[in-house]
């Protein structure tokens, strides 16, 4: 089943909030540069939104007092994806860093500052402080984790620890708040709370890990880049800890430098899928997973419960 | 008499804001880089929080209560500093961006959005929903006017109306926002609240065209980088606008380009600075300091009041 399809009972809801995210970036077309506008327009899962939503719906559910809090979420990872490729854009233009392309960085910059801008001030419709603390939170949470990414790039002396945290701090706290605010905002009783967090949080460990194995297992045509783009990048993922375990790789791996190339890494790649790194990055993967099914069975019965299990069956699944 | 001993009676709180400063940057030392370190502590003039503390004398003053206000409109300005620097410093390797060299940009650019998200954590000390929404109106402003400044470089079609825009959101803003935020932190009579937004408002546009006007007739020295570098640039400042009313001036700016280099343009700083366009410059900055005035007129009598006097005073007449 496709993901779209588990949900598709909150269809009318979801695209409320297509239209409110259109509505946010539309009405200021001329300010965003043709980049950003492209990645805000090019869609994707919602995770974060349906995940706000579908906490919302054990409690008081009224889509109009928790739309803003799912736009709100979407806007913060949209800036947080805009401010990724700020960097990246100027790669293309490599040794030829012309004044124009330096403005266009810069705006893009600013696009990512004036989306996330956006984001609060739709948050502010949120009377709870309490909301807003999280939130601010958790921000700050991310950009350590973005920071900690760039400065541990070709960092071959990192363990599983430091991984665990930098993806904790990018990618799982944002779903777990974004489970905690959805329930924040349709009053879902306390005691629920905490089980719809850490279900967030616990998919998205296992969410970000999937994404750091797939990087590596699937095709260069289903990632829209080529295969091992991280480990090109220097990013240090859990297949290629694990894979480092092995003395051979690990001194093919600490040669790898900013100066290679895909072709440099190729058959490192090979090696790696080959070996049992993918295997037991899958398996604490499927760890957290299992986590999550235990706080999900905490929660009541209802479509909402059965519908995170089927997306976090889903994302345990995922090929790409 | 220098701007910092008009508040001499605040020196105790100032240090207050100085020491949470400093412990907000110091306690993340290892993830900030030394360039966002070094504008970090350089000082500054630190007009936000100081008219967060004198708004608040109004009402019911507590510094406890107030100074996290005052640092958070600080690290926003911050913020904003490291967000302009980070694609300066490019330039610096112009020719040469190493990937090394991108990764610091980014962690720049991450760096800035860190201390921003700080900014709004601190916030949240503030239960008042209303001040949030006034604060995330302001950063969208904010980041509109950094847009906007970028989009109009070398724009030389540009009018008066457009510059105003620019620095009012870039600039005038969130001085104004300092001075209402400090109020209603204070529990500051509602009808108090008006008049201190609209001094700030008015000395902060006063404040940045007396800066434009700087940038043409202090000595590099003063300004620590060489006179006209805004024009150098492409930012097209209030002093060039009404010097382009000259229609021999007008053709020689509309030649200044990309490639322009400081040596070109110094025969046109100047015509400039021999033109009237600093005179109607610096009236047209009196005008908003006079305005400033009459709404500092209508508020009560006491140190407040007549220190916000003095630092209009010295902003109308200062040299750098």
């Amino acid at each position: 089943m496709k993901l779209k399809m588990m949900y598709s009972f909150l269809n009318n809801d979801i695209q409320i909030i297509e239209d409110e995210l259109v509505a946010t970036i539309q009405s200021e077309r001329e300010l965003l540069q043709e980049a950003s506008l492209h990645l805000l327009q090019a869609g994707g899962k919602r995770i974060r939104p349906v995940f706000v939503l579908l906490a919302a719906k054990f409690g008081d559910y009224n889509i109009q007092k928790i739309k803003n809090v799912a736009v709100a979420l979407e806007l913060i990872h949209m800036a947080s994806l805009v401010h990724d490729d700020v960097i990246d854009d100027a790669e293309l233009r490599r040794g030829k860093p012309t004044i124009k392309s330096k403005w266009n960085n810069r705006i893009a910059m600013y696009t990512g500052d004036y989306i996330f801008a956006r984001s609060l001030e739709l948050m502010t419709s949120v009377e709870n402080i309490h909301a807003h603390r999280i939130l601010s939170r958790t921000i700050v949470e991310l950009c350590r984790g973005e920071i900690e990414q760039i400065r541990d790039k070709y960092n071959f002396d990192q363990n599983l620890r430091t991984y665990l945290l930098r993806i904790k701090r990018k990618t799982a706290i944002l779903i777990a708040v974004s489970c905690q605010l959805g329930a924040i905002s349709a009053n879902v009783p306390e005691h629920i709370h905490k089980s719809l967090y850490w279900f967030g949080y616990y998919v998205g460990m296992s969410f970000q890990i999937t994404d750091d194995i797939l990087d590596f297992t699937s095709t260069e045509k289903e990632l829209g880049k080529p295969a091992g783009s991280d480990l090109l990048q220097g990013n240090i993922t859990l297949p290629v800890l694990f894979a480092m375990e092995n003395p051979v790789i690990n001194s093919k791996i600490r040669q790898i430098s900013e100066q290679s190339t895909p072709d440099d890494i190729q058959y490192l790649i090979k090696e790696i899928k080959e070996s049992d790194a993918i295997t037991r990055s899958f398996a604490l993967s499927d760890r957290y997973l299992q986590k999550a099914f235990k706080e999900l069975d905490k929660l009541p019965n209802g479509i909402a419960k059965k519908t995170f299990n089927n997306v976090a069956k889903y994302i345990g699944k995922r090929k790409y």
